[in-house]
């Protein structure tokens, strides 16, 4: 009888071997660039206060630039940004940006972000933390989602970051490719 | 005879099958946020220079608040506090919280903070990265540890952090629970 | 027949299995400090403005010190600094630094930084994002990679610092040892 039983349980070790393998190379797989395991998409509206425009500000100037080069090396902008669904400034926000930005190049634009997104909905409560240089010469370029908290517990990914409009010194506008690929 | 050593092997493969499947999904238990892999309470201590107390001060205002509201918008100190493990200022340093934080609301008080938990006693040494929205209005509020060193070597986790007291500008104290859920 | 066919299956399985146990542990392997999945070091350069030396500064005072103490608490530099695979100054790029440190200690040097390693070259593309305190008091200190894109998606690791050279207030070299643990 033994000589039957074996072939069935090696059988149920393969099966369960297999189910085993696919736990093991979960992390991995789940660490596709194609294939998040959470992804959306948010505009970030940022107002740059004037100095009397305290009910449309979003920002504020808190160190000025400096005489390194023409592009406003050292400009420090803490924000607290409305983060909405589409590119309309006056859509409802669904989270915010709270964090800073700063020139950091003297020989053309380019800037650095550290920054939260706070959601407080229905839909997500919690935060993503996140951080990268804005490397604006590029079309897109990427931050990384170096943490979570709330519904976004313990994610990390990326945030692919484009440009959507620019008015000079006073509103910009980027598109935020929110793309987790560690979910928990 | 190989009938009966078959059915042995599968016993004793099935055995190591459920060693592996554990091993497999360590990385995803941890990650239950009830359970984390290390924790510990400290308390933040944060006494703001006025310009003449040097002794006792612990912080420093780098950048003043702005004129955007009437909550310090932009207000950015700079700080080398003592960590204790009760709320007592005077306790023993367990470790220094390095690092910054700044107001970043119009409407309310609110702020941002990124620092380092610096640990050099018998007990731990190494560091804690942490950053994160300090959203004031909400009782308990959670920031993101994003890496360690040295006894925390690559650890990840969450930092509860409660308002234990605040004495106007001059003192604060936050109760931090630091919840590790990745340690190596 | 069957009862030759068991031991072979259950060999195969054990075959596989081991495998996939391979699989299973290799995210706890590659988290040994003696052995990250990638590790390379470059050279930082800081050439302090100084108002007027605009072709040759890569980084520029946007807060001043404040006079908590004797050793610059509170200033605040932006720097966008080349890294060198050697500690020649002049040496070719292979990625910048770009992001901001400050001092943060009332006895004594110490610092703070956050910023990105902006790679562009044939060999790399793609950015680590890099957080710590410099305790500058310690022969060597570790910073936390908090996170990587492009080449280095998702990356995770420690970046141990080392002061090269250290010139006054206008000049100074950090070595930089990367050293990854999680790379995908």
């Amino acid at each position: 009888m033994r000589n039957i039983v074996a072939p069935k349980s090696c059988f149920l070790v393969l099966l369960l071997l297999l189910f085993a393998s696919q736990l093991a190379s979960a992390t991995r797989k789940s660490l596709n660039k194609e294939n998040p395991c959470k992804r959306f998409v948010l505009y970030y509206h940022d107002i740059l206060f004037n100095g009397s425009d305290v009910a449309n500000a979003t920002s504020a100037t808190i160190a000025n630039e400096t005489k390194l080069g023409n592009f406003k090396f050292g400009k420090l902008v803490v924000f607290d940004d409305p983060m909405t669904r589409d590119n309309h400034l006056h859509s409802p926000a669904v989270a915010r940006a709270q964090g800073f930005y700063f020139y950091d190049m003297k020989s053309d634009y380019n800037s650095w972000f550290a920054y939260t997104l706070v959601f407080n909905s229905t839909e997500h409560k919690g935060t993503l933390n996140i951080m990268g240089a804005d490397i604006m010469a590029a079309q897109t370029r990427d931050f990384s989602i170096v943490g979570g908290t709330g519904d976004f517990f313990m994610a990390r990914g990326i945030a692919t970051i484009e440009t959507d409009t620019f008015q000079g010194a006073k509103y910009f506008r980027l598109k935020m490719d929110i793309k987790l690929y560690e979910c928990y």
